[in-house]
């Protein structure tokens, strides 16, 4: 794909309420859209907005299973099961000068949930409020019952990004799987690019639940939740096959894995940078797995959604001469650097 | 606890193979020695030396139990129950020019164990071995079935170190649990140092299982081992206990959480730096959990061994004007500096 | 309800082989029944009926993900969310005097699987072929690489019962959760009640994957699996929701719980007795688990599956007065013998 | 072994409170006793004796590690390691007309615990206090909160049993492995033979934690707890080895597997009767996985232990011809006829 800077399409996307989605799959798409077309969307919270500080409990205001709103989905032309959906991040900016973060009921990985299930009251229903600086790039934490303020840094990310599951099945955004969905993992932030593989004819992608920022793992359940203005650039890798979602950057390729418990998770994306190490570098599989258990890191996404999540992430520079998806990574951040050029021409 | 430079104690001390022990706990200290000890030690690697390459097939010159051993017990003057054992590394280096790394069978991530067992014949057993180069700082890894060499960067670490679990347990080396042991985490490296809970009189200190490097959760269940030239200085913070071990360095505080399933061992670990940080910055327990929860790394230590250890990590800069343990790491920092003072002096 | 026998609604269905459904949500009804009819069911085999014997390897006949054929859905009128459907199974005989087991790959218990990956090639492919004999009620094993042939019992029962699920989700039948679907317990036979949660009008039941018998666990993955002819009566409680499914006998209650890891099943299916237990004997929820943790027994369901189910099991007879879902099993009991009566006659 | 009824040795012993263990290994044995020898002992409940109803609360009255007391251990001559240990349950009595069971705080299934932590406060600590009739065999609750008494079926067992564990450790009693310990399951009553792995001379048998009865899981912590008058009979199978004890009653042969998550149990259990199974019947390893896929049972004993407990139950009946530990349960048996026999005598 060659893109003169002139000749990026371009689709700009504000969902009403009514067009949120709730589910990956089961959801006719809002708009169908060429390979290389970047995506100019504004995405909810979790919360649908609803939540908006202390006073504004997401139990009372809130009702399931409206929650963790989408924006999408878009078909995007020529997807075809067994290819993958390549999504470059090209900006994510938040779209409020607040955000939202919240101790829900049964949610989070230090209470007991709905799976592990105990007999013990939840824990207190808290929301704390964030003040977002988008020149400062800051977030500021407030505690609720104690004397601190802290500064932290802007760090915008996407939470939940995926496509239509497989074997037809609807799943709602909450939950993460090999279709992508609640990852909550803060590498999808602007500049990497997100490898889906496609189950469905166009692929039917869809994201939201930005956060200002997160820690690895989510532990309380909710990021700095805010509604964001994000910029992605869509584009279709023909024949080639993604099992669990790829995340690239400039200095990392990763996979992750989704599953109960933990180590499932662990190990779905350890495998998977397994695999593809091989393929990459022609190595035998046990060289490959030896090479990448000295040279891997491993945070967790999420610990906290019906699945949790772990990346496998592999520096480039021990992988020598891997060029993961036929350079699908460097063309489109020259896409995203066409776009913001001309951005700035305006 | 000042100490001018003249007036530090140093033992030295390389165990033979017979004075080598494999269990915390049921071994009487081989040395006693006083808070504020500089120890010079050599340990050996998990295979005793045995496993040098290609042919040594750790399941055939290896014997069970005699595997992961460690050097010490120490027993630290005035160390008791309910005091912590602080122990700062102040240098770990290669005492070979090569590590070994290999799939033992039954034992990893991507194979069936002994916990998680399966009809399938094991992953076949292979040893890599690595050049250490102690000059230009590099582990340089060959592939056994494929032409790659590839050199890495050398970070050498301690997998393994502990003291006498509490209740009168005697464990396996092999095993992280409240007591230390095997935990498998990078993050144990130089100028870090290590919080450990004192259960029995002396705490009794031991430590080996070098790595000249691993990737997080040591997926195929090894490390590039190799005997390490190591120097620590162990010291006592009286009346203060530590439940699960903790880690400080320049920039981190680290809560260590080790059990199964994994999210447990991250439940143990999250749970631990939200205490630790309501009590250094006098904050509400709930607001610190939202604070670590948008603040916190998540970083596993293994994933293979008997229980399954993950590392929760808090940038100190977020952590204003806290201090752990009474400012012990920059006192023992101070130790470090004079004792490498005095050594750069012979 | 009070049905005389010549009242009894009866229909009688047998799916055409593309009529035959993969999901639980997302497939319109094949027919709607007043409450109080009776189904008089065929259901395909996991295989759709493909797999005949050794030589038909799973993985070569049938495609994923066309396996775990249910027959219905079932709308019954009347049924809104927040009601119960309740299913009193009458009768079930295998269709075919044969069945099937096999070993099919990552899939079991004692095997790798796509959760908890592994870099093992599976486990060898393997078919057995059981005879069935439905006059002396025996299932024949057959040992395929030694000599041993020996007649177990006949129990038939189903694996998979299910309704639509909540939150607009459509899942694969093989897959167990709130909406019933895979759990895969022998506790699911003839003179049993099952209890499900209804999520959308009509509440859409389905129902398949007969076993022959099966063993507690279903440990290589499959049990000896046959087509059904199976009779149902269905009708719905008003007004009382089911958070999971439950099941009734002459001698038991019991609750399902499915989720991964494993306890975490265990966890969802006491707490549901206990709650249960609570209500129905008036009892503080602490006194009902005390009563429950010295009477329960807790047998498996699936360990197998994508999510695996525990039982938890009290004997009525120590629930003294404890009469659930308003009589509804006893009384569809009485249906059960006027519809046999009526069998009788003809 | 053939024994005549009046060389049947016999050891009395029951233990000052000084003389019980807490630990299996670590501890000098209390008797030597030869193979055959009947061992009449009792054994204190697992709060030695100190909680006797609602007023003494465990974490008040009990002290840590001083909890789960064991009578032992034995040394077993000609034991070694390699051998098995065959224990034969030749009565369980309750010692007192008076047992208790409690909520222990952060312990049991439907609560948070110090490995799945959470930042709730534990579940109120209750003590609920119930009678024992020996002459009726009843136990009878008395609900603590609420109006009911409720009269259960006296069924005696042993929680805890197990050796000196391999590789020179010492295990809390709490803790159930490979070496036996607390597996808590409600199969090891009178009329059983366990048999646990020998690692150490002597085996080191010792055996407490008896509950008058006991639900499957023991899902709130603690079953009812009482002291017991047991009798078994001890003897040794030379070099027969046995990974994970096993238990053989007139009907079953049993394997347990102790580990978390519980899936792993299960497989651990259910991986050693599929050995088992082709080991006695002389089967293809992968026909015996197909045989006890169809036929066994798989309950739970604990799930709120620090490892959890599964057992894999294989009836007799559908194993023709097989023999375990060459008669070994069927002596046993006779032994335990003529000891009851010249009881009766007296």
């Amino acid at each position: 794909m060659t893109i003169a800077s002139h000749d990026i399409p371009v689709l700009r996307y504000q969902p009403q309420p009514h067009e949120l989605a709730y589910t990956f799959g089961g959801v006719p798409p809002v708009h169908r859209v060429a390979p290389g077309t970047v995506l100019e969307l504004r995405t909810e919270d979790c919360f649908g907005g609803l939540v908006r500080g202390p006073g504004d409990l997401p139990s009372v205001v809130c009702e399931f299973p409206y929650l963790n709103p989408v924006t999408g989905p878009f078909h995007v032309e020529g997807a075809e099961p067994g290819d993958t959906l390549a999504v470059h991040f090209v900006d994510i900016q938040p779209a409020r000068d607040w955000g939202v973060s919240t101790t829900f009921p049964h949610f989070g990985a230090l209470t007991s949930t709905h799976a592990t299930v105990t007999l013990q009251p939840p824990l207190e229903e808290l929301v704390w409020r964030y003040d977002i600086d988008r020149q400062r790039r800051t977030v500021t934490f407030h505690a609720l019952r104690s004397e601190l303020s802290l500064e932290l840094p802007l760090d915008p990310m996407h939470g939940t990004v995926g496509v239509a599951p497989a074997a037809a099945e609807v799943r709602m955004t909450i939950t993460p799987d090999a279709h992508g969905g609640n990852m909550d993992t803060p590498e999808v932030r602007a500049g990497v690019t997100l490898y889906l593989g496609v189950n469905v004819e166009g692929g039917l992608l869809s994201l939201g639940d930005g956060h200002a920022r997160q820690g690895e793992g989510e532990v309380c359940g909710t990021a700095v939740e805010t509604a964001m203005d994000t910029v992605v650039v869509v584009d279709v890798v023909k024949g080639v096959p993604t099992p669990w979602p790829r995340i690239e950057d400039d200095d990392y390729l990763m996979s992750t894995g989704s599953a109960r418990p933990l180590e499932d998770a662990y190990r779905i994306s350890q495998y998977e940078v397994v695999i593809w190490t091989a393929q990459l570098l022609d190595l035998d599989v046990l060289d490959a797995y030896q090479l990448v258990s000295q040279v891997g890191e491993a945070p967790p996404g999420n610990v906290c959604d019906p699945t949790y999540t772990m990346l496998a992430k592999l520096p480039k520079k021990y992988l020598p001469g891997a060029e993961a998806y036929g350079g699908t990574h460097a063309q489109l951040r020259e896409v995203a650097a066409h776009y913001r050029a001309r951005q700035g021409d305006r």
